[in-house]
């Protein structure tokens, strides 16, 4: 089977125009085949602010409202993606960028929750592998915006660490694929505040052990709760890395990889 | 040869919700392979004001300036772009949406003019052919919004009527392709406040006869001019006619056709 890199960024690494560039040039210098899914950084809560659109919280969760989704509609499936896609243009690297609306790439529901509703947050049910493939085969990198629909003319905000995930167990069955969760930080580390505590490795029953220990960064828990069910459903390779390391950790040199034994 | 239909709609429709899903659904029930290519509509010019964005006019004309540019990028290739698609979607038609930075779908340069800037502006290049056939042989619509690259990593404004245009042409090589302007009036007209005198076929010389005459709307002229380089480049068959007659359009029964004798 054909390698195949999916490579989730963060929003603070989209929110720092030199990062991005250094990052999409290494991205655009992977000769195996490559997914891209980015996050939405602060843009679209900047962008709401000037228009006046106040931001909804929930029990400390933002609320994705009809104002809010045609936002984040701007400015991850346009702004941002569009952006990426030009500038790894420029690096000869032939992107092609999609909601999951496109090509019915990303099928999703409005999240169904008692006693919650989230507003227009989706749930992913369906990743379009024919799709996918046909533009893997063209040499084509896809870019993918953390944005879905429900197939009934719906746009739905998206977790883009999940849809990361999603690609990558579907994405499974054809290619073997290595999952690259890239942030600010160098992994999985041991203490918040140091860079150089980084953990090579994170088994199941150690990430438990760090758990009860309270010693995981609860930011990095629903990155690795995403990951282990990623393992569990056939990806090979599950990596947490600085983005600024993307080259060393697809040479296996950074990161923290995610194994099950 | 299989058939293409090549529709540009205006932004009149895009601003007309109602409009604009009622037109969407007769576009997917067209069993042809198509293309849509959608213009911006009031929609870029709102945001833009209530972010506070100066309109930029040089000699009548609009300037797209850097935040411009962010905007419209937004509006045309994130919020107006994936709105139809989803909306598509949820009619049955698998619809994928572009920007021509996508996949390189088209090709351009900043406009160069002597003694005026029109800012971030694309004339077009290139049509990527195989990219735009490797999807319709997948029966996918596929939704142009106008906005392109120059390879460079810039993004441009690009006139959504010359887009429609240029792949019309480049596809001629590939499909029998009918292009479609699709606008608020029934076709051209005789009598720019009676929707009811449509000038049923026009050619070059009677082109030429009501430009003289000052019979033709100023408005039209871009779009005429557009329409007879088309056919002179090889596109089959060109109509301008109202958006909510599209079914009439394609079965010749609506509309002003453009001919060459």
């Amino acid at each position: 089977m054909d390698k195949l890199y999916v490579i989730k960024i963060g929003g603070n690494i989209i929110d720092d125009n030199m990062k991005l560039k250094s990052f999409l040039k290494d991205f655009s210098s992977l000769s195996e085949k490559k997914i891209l899914v980015h996050g939405g950084g602060k843009l679209a809560t900047r962008m709401a602010e000037e228009l006046g659109i106040e931001q909804k919280l929930l029990d400390g969760r933002r609320i994705t409202d009809a104002e809010t989704l045609k936002i984040v509609t701007m400015v991850y499936a346009g702004y941002i993606n569009k952006n990426i896609v030009a500038t790894l243009q420029s690096y000869d690297c032939n992107a092609l960028g999609l909601s999951g609306a496109d090509g019915d790439s990303i099928l999703a529901h409005k999240r169904v929750h008692p006693g919650m509703d989230y507003g227009f947050v989706g749930d992913v049910d369906a990743v379009n592998s024919d799709l996918i493939s046909t533009l893997l085969k063209k040499n084509i990198a896809i870019v993918f915006a953390p944005i879905t629909h429900d197939q009934q003319g719906q746009l739905l905000n998206t977790n883009a660490d999940t849809i990361a995930q999603e690609i990558a167990k579907t994405m499974s069955d054809l290619y073997d694929v290595e999952l690259i969760y890239a942030f600010e930080k160098s992994g999985v580390l041991l203490n918040a505040d140091d860079d150089s505590s980084v953990i090579p490795e994170i088994n199941p029953s150690y990430y438990q052990e760090l758990k009860d220990k309270k010693k995981i960064f609860a930011g990095m828990i629903p990155k690795l709760d995403n990951a282990f069910a990623a393992l569990k459903s056939g990806v090979n390779k599950i990596i947490i890395g600085k983005a600024e390391d993307l080259k060393q950790i697809t040479e296996g040199k950074s990161g923290t990889a995610v194994i099950n034994e």
